[in-house]
């Protein structure tokens, strides 16, 4: 099976202006699409930004909405799937009125809508008070015989969100993040580690540099089932390559067979 | 409340020699104590060797055997209590004829018997052609105001098993190890991001040196809460120190509030 480029777009474009940063996606796309990838990611709630106040609930658009759209035309004229971040306002069956979701959407090379996925877990007072948590805590899509899922920045700190994906078969974990300081232990520690005892990639993309009282990190990675880091950004605006590669998946899960060692019946305290 | 000044004892002894290797926890206890620790570990199968074949059932011995009470004495002499594994003969209700657990026995510095875990998680062929694992997860004692936990190697290596540990308040995991090349990523990074996801301190005491087919690695650690690490040896012989600190722990959990921010309601494919 050919393995899948992917590239990972650490950018915090310029937040609050979402014309602007779907003239960032595009450029990189285009980068991207040149280097041979066949995805792109990009960061948390990039499609608007992150520190952004009330512009949340301004800016918020529905899955199918116009900066979806934009993004769609994106992925068609560059041939690639594209994954980008950015608040949905509620709209489907069961939703609260006014609901607003810290969501991530993907878009196939052909421009259709592969999965919408909804934070399931917000991290601290500043995204309880604008976001509604989801509660479908595995989305998954195929791309290319590559099994994705997707989950949101504070998601891949709890190991049972991981876990969940990997015993439905997610191969790569799509992570748009907005990692800030002092959590660099995040980024450089425990991704490598979720994606080695889950035995999957894990594409962990991030925001850079300060907006609102944050100060967003970088380091931006793809880390693989063997333990290894097959791609790291440093601290600015990046477009990072990787190969996510089938092969190196099966034989890694072969020599560490913790999903066929778990005992699930020893985990109910964890439920 | 005063910190726990906590003991590591990397070594291997001499495999299959159980009288020396009593000698070498007696000299490590005796060195331990002088430095003012209040608890010594030593590595998974410490009393008679990891990579003894046969050796696994002839030196088996029930949780209080002579190997048990010599350890006693060992704790009463020095004042300090002791973790140490060893091969277990069953022999408790319910136990099946003949099996035999890899266990970890906790001795407090009374010579009483604190606690008894049987390795839950056994690793590969060769354990699992000696050892019947064990169905008790969560094995817990208390010491000095610290909430002890106890598993062993590769049970470690499951986030499900250090989760549900945190959920039962232990604040310090012993975790006795027989860890070999080329396993190095989880006694360096696995280990630490494992204290970090679940906000408590681990103590991970290894074996060193080649033995039989294997050759361990050493690099044991105390991990804290806040995802630095406390004390780190070498690949040699060692004895290594660090303090377990519960304002540390206080201050850590309050800045990570990983467990208060769960949502078990979505972990359901986890059990």
């Amino acid at each position: 099976m050919p393995t899948l480029r992917t590239a990972l777009l650490q950018s915090s474009g310029h937040p609050g202006e979402t014309a602007h940063n779907l003239k960032v996606l595009d450029e990189a796309a285009g980068r991207a699409a040149a280097a041979g990838a066949g995805l792109l990611i990009a960061p948390e709630l990039f499609l608007t930004g992150y520190a952004i106040g009330d512009g949340v609930r301004r800016l918020a658009e529905p899955a199918d909405g116009p900066g979806g759209r934009a993004v769609a035309r994106i992925a068609t004229t560059h041939g690639l799937a594209v994954l980008y971040g950015y608040p949905e306002r509620a709209g489907g069956t069961g939703d609260a009125d006014g609901a607003i979701f810290n969501s991530a959407r993907l878009v196939g090379p052909d421009g259709a809508e592969l999965a919408n996925y909804r934070k399931t877990h917000l991290f601290g007072d500043f995204e309880r008070a604008w976001f509604t948590p989801g509660d479908t805590p595995v989305v998954q899509a195929e791309l290319g015989g590559v099994r994705l899922g997707i989950m949101i920045c504070y998601d891949v700190e709890f190991p049972e969100n991981v876990r969940a994906h990997a015993l439905a078969g997610t191969d790569l974990l799509l992570v748009p993040t907005a990692q800030m300081h002092p959590f660099q232990f995040v980024a450089e520690a425990l991704v490598p580690v979720r994606a080695f005892e889950s035995q999957l990639y894990i594409a962990y993309v991030n925001r850079t540099g300060p907006e609102g009282d944050f100060d967003f990190i970088g380091l931006s990675c793809l880390a693989g089932p063997d333990g290894t880091v097959k791609a790291r950004a440093g601290r600015g605006e990046e477009l990072a390559l990787g190969e996510v590669d089938p092969g190196l998946l099966a034989a890694s899960r072969a020599a560490n067979p913790y999903l066929g060692d778990r005992r699930p019946e020893l985990y109910t305290p964890l439920t």
